[in-house]
C-alpha cells in the first residue's frame, strides 16, 4: 500500500501531499500484533508465515463503485466493512483461520479530501474497514493504493487450514442434511429499505435501522467455519453471498447432488419474506452439509444453526433444487421459484 | 474467478451468456501442472502449499484505465502482459519463488464482446496474461469478474522465500556497492514512442517498435531475484517501477543510508537519455546492493549487472542521493536533478 502510494506521487493524478498523509495513517492503523505477519506494509511484498501442517486459503473480492455499492446509499464506514466482511467470508466458508488481510485501493482525489473539517470519505471508510479488522485479529499487511475515476476495491484475504481439513463445496454425500447459520433475507429486507430511502436523510424507525443494519453491517461466520472444520463434521461449506437458491444450486453442481429445502424450516430474518430469504444475496451466512449421524449444537459461537433439508441423488430430467413449501414440491430455480412442471 | 463471476449473473449489468462462456474458458485456459495449487478456481478461496521452511511474499498491484494503461495506446495483450508482470516483479524484488497468482478485473461489457469476428479485448488481454504466466510457470488460481464502468484490474502474487533469507529494502549498509540488472530508461523511451504516435495505425520504425516493446512488454527480473536470494549476496533489493532516482531513494530511506550514483556507469537503453534512464519509470530491472567484498558475476540467467554506485552515511544537510556527473557532484532528487547547493 505504501508502495502504491508512492509510485503515484508524480505521475499520477492524486494530491500528493494529502495522500502521502493518508499512506502514512493506514501504515500507522494498520499496525498492531499479527502473529502471521513478518514484514507488512512498506517493502516490495509481505511476508508471512503459517503453522507446520497448514495450507493456504486465497481469496480476492472487487468492490465497485455503482456495482456492489453505492456512494448516495452507502455510508464509507460501511463500504469499507463490507469490503473486508465479503473476503472473510470467503474464508469463512472454507474453516480457515484469517491470517491477513490486502487491500488494492483506487480513487478519485476528491474521495481522500477533507470537507469542512469532516474526515475524508477514504478515513471513514477504513474507520469501517479496520474495525471489522480488529474484530477479527486480521493485520492489514499490504495492498495498492491508485487515483481512479470510479472508486474501486478489491480485498485480498489470506488464511491457513490444516492440510486437508478446509471445507470445500464439493464434499456433499447423498443423503446428507442441509444447514445454514444465522438467519436469511435481512440483507435483501435491509437493501430494500435503503432503495426506499434512496439517499435521504433524516429520522428512521427502528425496525428500519436494523433492517438496514443487516445489510451495511454483515458479520462473517469465521467463528463458526473455524468450528465446523476443526470438529470435522461438515462433509462441504459455503457462504452465502449470492442467495440461497442460486449458492445451493452451486453447491449441488460441485458435489454432484440435487437437493430439497423445506420452506416451513427457513430461518427467515425478521422483516424479510420468504422470496428474500430464498433468492436475497449477501447473508454471509453459511451453507453446509453434514451426515445425518452428526450431532450439531443449536447455536455455535451463539449464532443458530437450522436444519433447512437434505441432498439427494441428480436424476437427469428432476430440478437440481426442490422446495417443499405448503405441502407441494416445487422446482427452485437460482434466483426465483417455478412451479414443478 | 468463477466465483465472482457467478455473483453477477442475474443482479449485475454483465452479459450472462458471453461472461459465464469467458470463465469457464479462463478456468479452462488456466489450469495446469502447479504444484503449489492443491484447488484452483471454482471454490470460496483457493488453497496453496508451500514447502517447509518457507514463509510467504504476498503482493497486490492495481492495474486502472487511463492511469495506468491506456485503451487507445495499449494492445489488449500488452495490458495483461504487464499486469501480471508488475506483480512477478515485486515477488522478483524479495528473491521469492511464484506459487500463484490471483486475478480481480472489472470490466464494461463492450469489452467482453466479439467484433465483426475478433476476438474481445478481454481474451487478448488474457492472451498476454497467460502467455506470461507460462513463461514463468505462475497457475492463475483464482480471483475476481465484474462489471465496472472502468476497466481495472488488481493482480495478487503469491510467493515463497527460505525463511529469513527474502530480500528486503530495508539490508543495505554503509559502503555497499549499488548495482542494477539490465538497462534503464527503455520503458521510458518506449512511452515517448506511444505517446507520440498517439493511436495512430500504420508502418513504425523497427527502431521505434522495438523501443515499445521494452515498455509493452516488460520482463520481471525472477531468475535474478532468485539467484540473488539463493546466494545471500544482496544485502538489499527492489525493482524499479518509479526510476531510479526515486525507488533508491526510498531504498535509502528504509535501509537509513545515502547512496551516490556514477552517471557514466548507467547502463543507458538503447535509445533512451540520462534523464529517462534516472527518472523514467515501469523498467522492472532489479536495483541491489552487496558488500564490496562480494563477487558477482557480469550477467545473472542471461541479464547483465552492472555496478552503477555506492551507499553511505546519511548526514543531516546532505542530499540523500548524489549524481556524479561530468566530473562534478550534484543532488539527485527522486523525479529529477538538480545542480548541489
Amino acid at each position: 500500500m505504501l508502495k502504491g502510494m508512492q509510485r503515484k506521487e508524480k505521475t499520477r493524478n492524486t494530491p500528493a501531499s494529502g495522500e502521502l498523509a493518508l499512506v502514512e495513517q493506514i501504515r500507522r492503523r494498520a499496525a498492531g500484533a499479527a502473529v502471521g505477519v513478518r514484514l507488512g506494509i512498506g517493502d516490495d511484498c509481505a511476508l508471512l508465515r503459517v503453522r507446520p501442517g497448514e495450507e493456504l486459503a486465497v481469496t480476492t473480492d472487487l468492490s465497485i463503485a455503482g456495482e456492489h455499492f453505492r456512494l448516495d446509499w452507502h455510508p464509507p464506514e460501511a463500504a469499507g466493512h463490507r469490503t473486508l466482511a465479503r473476503g472473510l467470508s470467503d474464508l469463512a466458508a472454507m474453516g480457515a483461520r484469517p491470517v491477513a488481510a490486502f487491500l488494492s485501493l483506487g480513487l478519485p482525489a476528491e474521495l481522500t479530501r477533507h470537507k469542512r473539517g469532516q474526515p475524508a470519505w477514504v478515513e471513514r471508510f477504513f474507520d469501517g474497514l479496520l474495525a471489522l479488522a480488529k474484530e477479527y485479529e486480521v493485520p492489514l499487511a499490504g495492498g495498492d493504493l491508485a487515483g481512479s475515476a470510479l472508486p474501486v476495491a478489491d480485498i485480498v484475504l489470506v488464511g491457513a487450514a490444516r492440510r486437508g481439513r478446509a471445507l470445500l463445496r464439493s464434499g456433499a454425500r447423498v443423503g446428507d442434511l442441509l444447514y445454514v447459520t444465522g438467519k436469511l433475507g435481512g440483507a435483501a429486507a435491509g437493501l430494500a429499505q435503503l432503495a426506499k430511502r434512496n439517499g435521504a436523510r433524516g429520522r428512521i424507525s427502528d425496525e428500519a435501522a436494523q433492517a438496514m443494519a443487516r445489510h451495511l453491517y454483515p458479520q462473517p461466520r469465521v467463528e463458526q467455519g473455524l468450528w465446523l472444520a476443526r470438529r470435522g463434521v461438515a462433509t462441504a461449506a459455503m457462504d452465502l453471498s449470492d442467495g440461497l437458491s442460486t449458492d445451493l444450486a452451486r453447491l449441488c453442481t460441485e458435489s454432484g447432488l440435487a437437493a430439497e429445502v423445506d420452506a416451513d424450516a427457513l430461518p427467515v430474518a425478521e422483516g424479510a419474506t420468504l422470496e428474500q430469504a430464498l433468492n436475497g444475496g449477501e447473508d454471509y451466512e453459511l451453507l453446509f452439509t453434514a451426515p445425518e449421524s452428526a450431532r450439531l449444537p443449536r447455536r455455535i459461537g451463539g449464532i443458530g444453526v437450522t436444519r433447512i433439508g437434505r441432498t439427494m441423488k441428480n436424476r437427469s430430467g428432476q430440478p437440481h433444487i426442490t422446495l417443499l413449501a405448503a405441502g407441494r414440491r416445487r422446482a427452485l430455480q437460482p434466483g426465483g421459484w417455478e412451479h414443478f412442471t
